[in-house]
């Protein structure tokens, strides 16, 4: 598809079929006109060949509500499609205008305190606005309009990063559509009640207007009120999607629309795997936050992306050439790791390498987020390194396409889970799901082992083994579907809080882990969360904390593959793991982080057969990571260390990045390497 | 009184009088009818014999503003009383239902902020709207007059914690009301701009219309304000307890009503010592909060909710079988524990053991919070070591309906001091009152020996030795008494920042402690309040954090137990005791921390002669605690530690626990034991 | 101007001309008539002659909208003239009193969340309120006029501390002024427009109406509406007393006017340079943090507060006799510590020591605030250090008036740059301005070298080195002043994050720091922040931490002082210098903290011949300050140790502390000498 929207612009196939996009967000309304020139110039020589134009810039597109303005904006679309350079067109909704909030004040959003957010920063927008929701359109269509047939036009940029500050609001517009929303679920009052658990704290509803959206409450508000605030909130952000994405279709139905997700860190408000559908390409912003595991994050994060995508490529839409602005400290990128990120981002299926932003603003409250041009000018390291890149990427054009190729590992990623599982008035507090799925993950790095990031929307028999780790929401569906999958050979890995509860957060009943008890063959009375600091010894030698169970093993052919050593349970099991069907279930009812992890896991693949795909000395110290087109396999080997390695064993043609011959592979520190073998 | 409850429900003297109340709240509308006939014989299997039912009733009970429902109610009652299970049947008033706060949004609370505190979790009510008291004194009456005849109804439970969450609320009816209470208080505006200090920072009143609650302001607010709204807010909860209570005593005048108070960790903002004359019988609930001194805690709220009950028996209204839900991490209750910390509470004058609750909730906020019949359901530890208490409360019945033995020791609790000391723009923001009076209370459970808290209603001189920590606020009566109970050989114990204001919180002038300089014999030109981390060291061995003073000594014949080694008072004195009248009076000018207060105490203990009652080997590792009856003496001995103990010299017939025999006292770790002694 | 305050009231000269004022906060209003006489007889004893009255008395003075009350204050006037101790009348506009407030809450202020400041505390009124203006001058004429004429006045004391904690206000009325205020920076919405740079996020704005306040938005609110409201909210505060002074001006068109500022900690609303020239002469309020370096940031203080008032003499209004009561903890002061911390003010200019209060309070909330008599009364050592002060400053009378003399060392402290720098959205949040120019203060002080804080409006030339840390915010005209300056003959040090922006905060293109690029000889192409904890070393011994520059030296003549040898940037320049003109221009690219200025600054002070007048054993030990009038220098010398020092070398006239003879110094520990020189 990606590669579909440079054929598109370049019409009679003027260019070879496969490439990469290549560019950044372009904001030329903060700069003279004479500024524009140099960009153009500098964009061909960096080898950037799409732009997003236009995202803030609805208060100079539409002056005041009936004055509209596109001259600028047809010079700027001109002068880059005289460039060979395309544009991905964004609706401009991002960030209401000062005469829209003045007139309307009643679009603002609301926080769970009460407080209003104020128009000076931007998303200050209610998703459910009515008021809001016009004037968008209204918008949408003035531009979709007048664009339609510009031939720089090639893709529609919706929005921008939906939901990053509003997605939680508390209004009464909210309120109201809060009701809809759970009238649709529910269809009676009886069942929401029920549903809820209403009849706890007397809770229990007689009139659909008498539900709010969890605002700020005396004490814990109910849980499933919150849980389906999130759904809600979650499925308004993807509705304004939906209809800015009809504007498009109806006056372009040949545009492909997309809009930029928000894969990454602490962002969890959005369920993207249900959004996926909504647009013609996924698309992702990914900025990394500072931390041992940075870089593990941003291989899992767009390993995610490449998951909610369906194994197809992706866009990466935004992510830094150096340092961020928003962070406490903003550290600059380091020589090589401009590339070294952008490769990651492509060897798990980004068939696009775009920034934010072409030109570091010179104010503004982003003005010191790097940019492809930064402050220093094109007379810089930065902009030597984003040519480089541009260059690099052209080396890798037959990459371009190419989807990725499916690891015999899966790790299953599941939006309920994370809300809920993270939900207060639980056992601890300290539960962070991403941070457990991503120690699976870092535990798989450090052998040497690809895994898929995957949905609950996925076919779960495409992978040998399936990690679940923290799979809190377990719907009977959903515990069929596990079954299923074991009975037809399929390896089950799960940890502590997993099939603790059904889709309305009601607890199964009659011992831990209720939806899995059977599949597991344990039986769980009760949890014991560790405090802060401590922890327990398991006769494997590995560590546990945070979390440990009381666990009874039940089924007559569970094995104990480890017991606690210490702590409460000492002598118990901690880690155990069933024959089931032709394949397995295990479970870990202990957070035993990284290294932990990388020491158990070996024994729990060993059932499935799975091994590292890289040669001995390489794992662990090397990312592998495959794409494949119809003829081929691209081996993507990233060096995980500050070291420069090198071994044999790797073969294929090079296309990028091995400096040594003779089939010796040869890794500079923080070094990348791809390689394209045929596919057999 | 609680015996007497059991014995009204059996009519005809079916039972023995003397005989524990055990059960727990019941919630049957959470559950479908079919589990209620599995809960009451599992109830009389465990031994129930009472439950609290109708807490959170009040949106099934009244469905709409207008409509009644006492059906499945009625069917529960009778259920119940088949079972010769009695009810302490709550007035539903606890949580208002959703339509009312639909139709009345008026009623809800407003934070100091001004933010509205929304339904969604319970308690969202202002203490002093009269639309809510009007509706919930409707709801009262309903339910008395519907089940004032039935059987099964042995006690009134008023509302539930009340103001755990909405003690403090600063909303135009909470302004209004805090105008009328202060009327009462001060009777003219010119005595309550000098009790106020209103001079000061140009507060003057000239019309009572003008007071508020001290809202968030720009800088700190009266404290005189800020003290005055922290004594009418506990006095609008109380008068709520009031307006249900005549309710109740018009229409069953020989129900007994009471209300479960929260005597437990942070628990603050009811003076709980002037609200046991409204009610019938004292209830608590207790919750541990881990750490080193969880168990020196529980036994500290037991006993001042005895001291608050006047000695006389009282009613364990909540605590768990296992872990709560509501802190950061909920940690299990290891074996054993679950009857140590229920007799922990009977020893300490506790007739019922109830628990928060019967069954564990599928769902809802507190989904998560143990309970008699756990997730895991009858087949558990959890409900086993249930019903072995039950059996357990059986073979203590002689213990029921006997008061405590007075110690030779007292601690005065005061919660105009506690609520006083800590307020802001103080020498220090790190004072903590209940800290320093329970580090007392485990420094004398060190040295096993026996002290009761007492509240300022007691009659001090019950007491050999009374400790007051940090009794901040000294009236005049106050001192009076104090010096009073000096002269009549009682050894008054008092430390830092004691008798220092005055009622009103005006500082008693001419050199500190004002109120109480003569009586000790010192005087303190100023004070040294301590930075976190420091320390100084004393010349006894011991070393003070947090505070320290300048001591001059001018009682000629005060006399120095210990100088400062070291810090800015070095060579100056830190603990001094002075003859006064028959007694003495010591000031103790640091915080000496569990370990130094032990290794002074018996210093300071010698000159009333109190000694540990308990064998020399035993001593702090044992907490002992005495009731008594017309004819016996019940010693409960309590192990402290993780070993077995044992020792010789405690004599009495074996009740419970004690499994060697000859005489030797043998205690399992955490275990207890209880023996009947004839009384002397 | 000072000594003029006491010979204005003096009359016929009956003093003499030259002494200092001494006294405090005086509120008699809290205490009935018969304290009243106590007082001045007190007073007199203690050598007071100034109290400042009525500070907080406005509801005493105006009980309702429409009385008037001066009787009691006639009385303490009347009483304090027949006892020759002049007044600092108040105009009593600090704290509004409740009849107010409840007549009119829309004078209370809002905060940026919107929540309403309420009445309870004090400075509860928005500085752009007409309603609170309107009753402010009301009071301020009907003072005036009742005691224009009254024989004890000596000078008006407007308002209190304005900005203390009403320095931002989000209200209605804020906004409202804060666009009058825009309209006359900018004249035209296009310039407002350009200077914010709302082209970013869509910020563009087509109407005066449309513009806000910074209130609480969903992310990062517009960086120059940000600046431009902490101008204008500093404007605002001196409008108001800009406005009180118009009326006493009218009024006693002879009595001088001041008000008190807070040069001290964190307080940063207020852009005193801006504001001295509003009032006939500087008074300053200032409280110790206790910390390691206290005592130097009080000598930083008082010496700011004599760069804001131009060298000149300047008024100490209020400080502590020992702890105060709004910090945590609240720190006694130890012997000798309140002559030393008043003799350091007189050091740096104060011809005034007055104290917050006279009496300390029994009621309110600073009645833990020492006084000069305290709680204990007079007799006490706090009352006997007071009264030693006093007759020291009586001995040092022949300083009194005397300016201060110039030293080599200037550091350039600036409110934008302040302001600026501190901002969210940047490179670090830990950016501390007053810290790093703290730092270099500091290590000054251990160097034993002299040197004067000076603003933006100072003669930069009257010294030979100009330090100016984190110069953020510098305008082409600050550049090309800076650059004069170094042409001819002045040595400037600049360091990280200086010259990056203008005065609308946009960034210098082109590489930093852009505005001084060319001045230094260097060239940044990026920054390098440092995450909390992280450090790197220099080769020259020295350690950076929270802040690296990747610097390219430009300059041909560029030295490089020091390099980094660890980090991103090993091998770079770290410490840089150019020839520039006559002078030079050095670049500090990292924080090395106290101890690293202390070891670089030798080198850099080198070229301007700037050493220690301390004799050498002496340096780093002893403070060194200098005032001088027509005929003679005083030197004085403050003992930084906890030590006794002695040094043979300073010669001069003893006034006050020098214990040994035959020109040996003998210093006590935390002791002050004070020596006169005939000015050479």
């Amino acid at each position: 598809m990606i590669s579909t929207l440079l054929s598109l612009r370049d019409g009679a196939g003027c260019v070879p079929e496969h490439r990469f996009v290549y560019g950044a967000d372009y904001n030329p309304e903060q700069w003279p006109r004479s500024v524009w020139k140099e960009d153009v110039r500098l964009m061909r020589e960096a080898g950037v060949n799409l732009v997003s134009v236009g995202i803030f810039s609805w208060a100079h597109l539409q002056p005041t509500t009936d004055t509209w303005d596109f001259t600028w904006l047809d010079e700027v679309m001109d002068l880059l499609h005289q460039n060979d350079i395309g544009v991905d067109l964004a609706t401009a909704t991002a960030s209401p205008p000062p005469w829209l909030t003045t007139a309307h004040p009643e679009i603002l959003p609301v926080t769970v305190r009460g407080e209003t957010l104020w128009p000076g920063a931007r998303q200050h927008w209610r998703p459910t606005s009515p008021v809001f929701r016009r004037h968008a359109l209204r918008l949408v269509r003035q531009i979709a309009a007048h664009y339609a047939d510009h031939p720089a036009l090639v893709a529609w940029h919706v929005n921008n990063e939906l939901g990053c500050h509003n997605a939680y609001d508390y209004s009464d517009d909210a309120a109201r559509s809060f009701r809809f929303w759970l009238r649709e679920r529910y269809l009676t009052l009886e069942v929401l009640n029920a549903a809820w658990g209403t009849a706890f704290w007397s809770q229990r509803y007689s009139d659909w207007e008498q539900i709010l959206p969890p605002r700020l409450a005396a004490s814990h508000p109910n849980p499933t009120q919150q849980l389906d605030f999130k759904r809600f909130s979650s499925d308004c952000l993807r509705d304004h999607l939906r209809a800015e994405r009809e504007v498009l279709r109806e006056i372009t139905p040949d545009v492909p629309v997309t809009t930029n997700f928000m894969v990454m860190g602490g962002t969890k408000a959005m369920d993207y795997p249900g959004w996926a559908d909504e647009i013609d390409f996924v698309s992702n912003d990914h900025y990394l936050l500072p931390g041992p595991q940075d870089r593990d994050e941003l291989s899992f994060s767009a390993n995610l992306t490449s998951g909610i995508s369906a194994g197809r490529p992706w866009f990466l839409m935004e992510h830094s050439t150096s340092a961020v602005n928003w962070q406490p400290v903003n550290v600059a990128k380091r020589p090589g790791e401009l590339v070294r990120d952008s490769l990651l981002h492509v060897a798990h299926g980004a068939d696009a390498v775009c920034f934010f932003q072409w030109r570091q603003s010179a104010a503004g409250a982003e003005k010191y987020h790097s940019a492809m041009v930064p402050h220093a000018g094109a007379d810089s390291e930065v902009f030597r390194a984003v040519s480089e890149l541009g260059a690099t990427l052209k080396t890798l054009a037959p990459v371009a396409g190419s989807e990725r190729e499916p690891a015999r590992v899966g790790i299953l990623y599941d939006w309920p889970s994370w809300w809920a599982s993270e939900q207060d008035s639980h056992p601890t507090a300290l539960i962070d799901y991403r941070q457990e799925a991503l120690d699976w993950y870092s535990a798989l790095l450090a052998l040497g082992i690809r895994a898929d990031l995957i949905t609950c929307r996925a076919d779960l028999n495409r992978h040998q083994v399936l990690i679940a780790p923290v799979l809190h929401v377990v719907s009977t569906g959903l515990a069929k579907d596990l079954t299923r999958y074991t009975e037809q050979g399929g390896h089950l890995i799960t940890t502590y809080f997993s099939g603790i509860v059904d889709e309305n957060d009601h607890v199964w009943l009659g011992g831990y882990p209720g939806a899995l008890r059977d599949l597991l063959g344990i039986r769980i009375e009760e949890f014991g969360p560790l405090l802060p600091g401590d922890t327990v010894d398991l006769d494997n030698g590995t560590t546990g904390s945070l979390w440990t169970d009381r666990i009874t093993v039940t089924g007559p052919d569970t094995k104990v593959l480890a017991r606690y050593r210490s702590g409460a349970y000492a002598g118990r099991a901690a880690v155990t793991r069933r024959p089931a069907g032709h394949g397995s279930a295990a479970y870990i009812s202990t957070r035993l982080g990284v290294q932990g992890l990388a020491s158990l896991l070996p024994h729990l693949l060993d059932a499935a057969g799975v091994e590292s795909e890289l040669p001995r000395p390489l794992r662990g110290l090397v990312e592998i990571a495959v794409r494949r087109s119809a003829e081929s396999r691209f081996l993507f080997l990233v060096n995980r260390t500050g070291e420069t390695l090198s071994a044999c064993g790797v073969e294929g043609e090079v296309l990028f990045g091995v400096t040594d011959a003779d089939g010796i592979l040869s890794l500079r520190p923080r070094g990348v390497a791809v390689l394209r073998q045929p596919r057999p």
